[in-house]
């Protein structure tokens, strides 16, 4: 399918529900919010369907008036899987008309489905999508596909960011988007209780295998009361640290620990989650230990002692 | 003075001197190295000044073997006062022959000049300027333009970046940078001493007038030994957390106490600083303050609880 298509498909219907992935991240919200936004503009109905909406998302969730509608047609962006929608997973199986994603790991059966691989954002393609719907560019529309671009990009600090993401987010800058605003709120604000975690982590980090390993550990009481958008991304604090070349992350959960490795410089973080029987990737991957905090800890020293 | 007439003045001599500006940050080594790499490739000597060279920036250094030669031209680039060249200061004031700049309120007396406060790096100046040189683009080049360029926009976060910052970044990307490995090393590898220095700083943390205000300290025995660029952007960490609404950082220093004060939202951190004989912009500003540390704390939670 190409996206000439996607768009002759779109343009053959006229009230959509847009569905987006459970803890949605700034680019579902602002890939599908962006499309909506160009639905509405061309006399199409259009809502989007989130599990929750997060408080940084707001000026997107507000600059949206969701008409009243029966739907027809649904769309998913950003979606890999069905098993992601979260509580809306039940009245949307297998009811997805068109998927569009960036995933390659993209698994949905949709009749109609565009997944473009190297696009470091779902944002990249809705961006690509709105000229042939015939909807123009608005300032509401380039602050959501920003939004989805620089949030999935760490700010096109990541690998995947790509020439065309930049030249993208430059034609964004110039059609008035308010970039200033969207960084400082993605990447530069934490919250109260996030602060102290981080504080409470550092607190506690263990270095060994001469400080080649960092190991930082919650308990369930550190995170106790906190939502996911304040837990996310710690485990990438202790590969930050000069010198490091594996970071692990200890979460304690109900009735086990989720360990979280992440390496650097071609340490085989899959090889060491294997011993344990978790797996994943070479630089990021998993697995799950039982008993009790200290000894999760000293498995973990000793096994990267010997690794390392 | 054109940045044509620039190139014409640079194509008219052989032999430079490039100043960079003491504790030298990206922009001006990444300036000056792509700099220097040009004049190279079309048949002249350069050799980059520096005050001090930091290991993150080594994949510059190595890349670059200096020619022997008698200086015969001077180039400062990103360096806005001559106060600004260090321990070179003695050798080069009142000998730049050519400035190229993006601070406005530069205040070097050279002959030839050249000052484009719009960049957001000086590295964009000398983008522009190596075609005019009738230089090629090079990876090596690329490399330390994109250096410079992501490193004065906080990688593209910052408002100064704008749609060109993009369009050259996405230029670079093509030419082959390695803007991966290079936001790595800049943005996300901390030395084990800074995250020890944030570890203190989170631990020590003040909340005050409401949570409405954030102060973090350093002792000098918490920053002994510790280089500039260990506890640069410190000043930015109160002012992240979400409602607050000034940021404090007290910094020991010798005799007294360097106080900076970041806001948001308007307030007004110049005449709070005022107070205490201080000063500067509305979101940054600073003052000193003597007298031990508690009092010191005293005196600024005090008049921050009037303030806000």
């Amino acid at each position: 399918m190409t996206l000439k298509e996607v768009a002759s498909f779109i343009l053959q219907h006229n009230n959509f529900d847009i569905l987006t992935h459970n803890y949605p991240d700034g680019d579902c919200i602002g890939s599908a919010f962006a499309l909506a936004h160009a639905l509405k503009q061309i006399g199409k109905n259009a809502r989007v369907i989130t599990t929750d909406r997060q408080k940084k998302f707001g000026f997107i969730f507000e600059r949206y008036e969701e008409p009243k509608f029966s739907t027809e047609c649904v769309i998913s962006t950003d979606v890999a899987d069905e098993k992601l929608l979260g509580k809306n997973r039940k009245i949307y199986e297998g009811k997805i008309d068109l998927c569009i994603d960036h995933h390659g790991t993209n698994v949905i059966k949709a009749p109609h489905k565009y997944v473009e691989a190297d696009s470091a954002a779902a944002g990249e393609i809705i961006y690509e999508l709105i000229p042939l719907l015939n909807a123009e560019y608005t300032k509401d529309i380039a602050d959501c596909i920003y939004t989805a671009i620089s949030t999935d990009t760490g700010c096109f600090r990541y690998t995947n960011t790509t020439s065309r993401t930049m030249r993208i987010a430059a034609d964004l800058i110039d059609l008035g988007c308010d970039n200033g605003y969207i960084n400082k709120v993605m990447f530069e604000t934490k919250s109260k209780p996030r602060i102290e975690l981080e504080r409470k982590i550092l607190e506690n980090m263990i270095f060994c295998a001469d400080n080649k390993c960092a190991i930082i550990y919650t308990t369930r009481e550190m995170t106790d009361g906190l939502g996911d958008d304040e837990t996310e991304g710690i485990a990438s604090i202790p590969r930050q640290i000069e010198g490091v070349k594996m970071g692990i992350t200890v979460r304690e959960k109900e009735n086990d620990y989720k360990i979280s490795v992440r390496t650097n410089n071609g340490v085989d973080a899959s090889a060491f989650c294997r011993q344990f029987g978790g797996g994943g990737h070479v630089a990021a991957s998993g697995c799950t230990l039982k008993g009790d905090l200290k000894s999760v800890l000293e498995t973990l020293k000793t096994a990267a002692e010997e690794t390392l």
